[in-house]
């Protein structure tokens, strides 16, 4: 076992995610710190114990401290990237900057690939701190159902093994299970590529269709996400597990997904332009999804729903047209050979 | 191509997945007919071409008939079976009697397996039928939305590659797309197995967890599924496909489903005597419990969910403390050596 609870485990990124894992975390650890960006935040949290804007309700337990301050990293034993995609390079860089001790083992919890490279997180902090311990942490975990201790299961991958299962201690708590594995890659490009897909579940409910036509494209998505998986690096058992088939339906499944809302109001005939100026916000999966397009055709991998969901984004092909394509493409077996 | 369109199908059964599935059928035949038990309910669906028990508003085709004469299959050139998985057995053996040609195609379209013995529909067709040439059609298509031609996509299975590739023909229509598949055992395996996932679903939305607790619950009911799917005989890549995960996600998903009916009456704390009393029916899930549960022990397969539900049904166990074992687990890593 790699860590003991008389250390200091850091989170950086203070949204409702990086906060509801500080909570797991802190059953084991005796202190836990929220890396924040606003110093009013953190002091709503230090004095009063709430994040109110990111998880309201929610009471945080005592030993859960939060900081502007990069150096507190310097210390810890644990340090978790939960930020969004595009902070995680600059993250990364303070780090190596401040120059964290390189035994310090460093967790990527962020879904999405970089915008312009198309590598996952995991690879842009070994980019940075190459000599430090690295695994990554994802599933089908809604932060508000965490933080209010309902049953959650997700994984945690590294190929140091004494890692994964010491994570999986520290991950674990009565309302919260963690389960090992060793491909890192898989477990990232299920989260990276299930937002691709939570448009297109989106866009299917917003052009009408029903429950039988959003359980075909989860499972051909399925299909597609594990294809382009393997191809760029992640084992094919792992797409079936929490952070590929899990995650994908709980995105699909959700109106609470930014990427599905859009995928949405897509359907229903608003412009990409109409739908980013009233939400006030890109959804991760419009990025996402060029760098993937862009990924698919570079290992020639045959994506329709891909496809479909970037001519609609990028190439003003409407909604409904781009789905009746999808649908009616030539007859042929279930399992490609 | 075995067929062409002046021949005549047969439904056997006139529930509502039996009238979408003929009114699939209805646009490449000239002639369909659904046999029914009840003589009213053909006089109806004959003089006014509704079913309206079965499939509310729903204008059938002009070329759909019914009728209570199993002389009728006598003259069919494809024959599908769409009935309560009890009623199977007499259907075939009143078939024999009758003395269909044993070059009629047989296509099984109901899920589960058979109380007592255990075995798959197409098994008993195949015992009472033995010449005949065999397929299975299967995958997450609620009646409702097939009849009112929302897109639904699905999977034929037979060992006879030509009978597959023909029925997919016959069973796409512009709304309506069908895949081939050649693993009949894993096809029927997987409609009948999530029955017993859907009614555990139902179980946690009961006890009151979320969206999390039902994404953990349908990933590893998928991993169960396919550990025991493949002792059974079935392909592991078919339970990734749409008679596999997209029948459990539309099943698990839906309030329509009996099974999750049933399952989130136990999870609020009514017993499976009071449940079965208000509802005025045993949904199928519940002896499917018992006879996969069975087949389980016989193959020595690990199913932590399987063994729950059967526990609660069977066993007089509190439903929330069934879960919570369940959730408790040793520790150990996503996909099992």
């Amino acid at each position: 076992m790699l860590f003991n609870s008389s250390q200091h485990a850091v989170v950086l990124g203070a949204g409702s995610w990086g906060t509801a894992l500080g909570m797991v975390l802190s059953e084991f650890f005796d202190k836990v710190t929220l890396i924040g960006r606003c110093p009013e935040q953190c002091a709503e949290i230090n004095s009063f114990h709430t994040n109110n804007n990111y998880l309201p309700r929610v009471q945080l337990p005592k030993n859960i401290a939060a900081s502007v301050v990069y150096q507190e990293t310097k210390d810890a034993a644990l340090i978790l990237f939960v930020l969004p995609t595009s902070a995680t390079r600059e993250a990364a860089t303070e780090l190596a900057t401040i120059g964290i001790p390189a035994t310090t083992p460093l967790v990527s919890c962020s879904k999405g690939i970089e915008r312009g490279s198309g590598i996952r997180m995991s690879e842009i902090i070994s980019e940075l701190l190459p000599n430090n311990p690295i695994a990554v942490h994802s599933g089908p975990t809604h932060a508000e159902e965490v933080s209010a201790h309902l049953a959650s299961a997700a994984v945690v991958g590294s190929q140091n093994l004494e890692l994964a299962a010491s994570l999986q201690t520290v991950f674990t708590t009565s309302y919260f299970r963690t389960y090992t594995s060793d491909d890192v890659a898989g477990i990232e490009l299920g989260g990276a590529l299930k937002n691709v897909f939570a448009i297109a579940a989106g866009i299917i409910s917003g052009i009408g269709l029903g429950d039988n036509a959003i359980a075909a494209l989860v499972t051909r998505g399925l299909a597609e996400m594990t294809r382009l998986g393997i191809a760029l690096g992640g084992r094919p058992e792992t797409f079936s597990g929490l952070s590929g088939i899990g995650d994908l339906m709980v995105t699909c499944y959700s109106s609470h997904s930014r990427n599905n809302r859009v995928g949405k109001a897509l359907g229903s005939g608003e412009t990409l332009e109409e739908v980013t100026e009233r939400l006030g916000m890109v959804a991760e999966g419009v990025p996402n999804t060029l760098s993937i397009y862009e990924a698919a055709r570079k290992h020639d991998i045959e994506t329709p729903i891909i496809n479909a969901v970037y001519q609609i984004l990028y190439e003003e092909k409407p909604a409904q047209e781009a789905l009746v394509e999808l649908l009616t493409r030539d007859l042929k077996p279930e399992i490609s050979q």
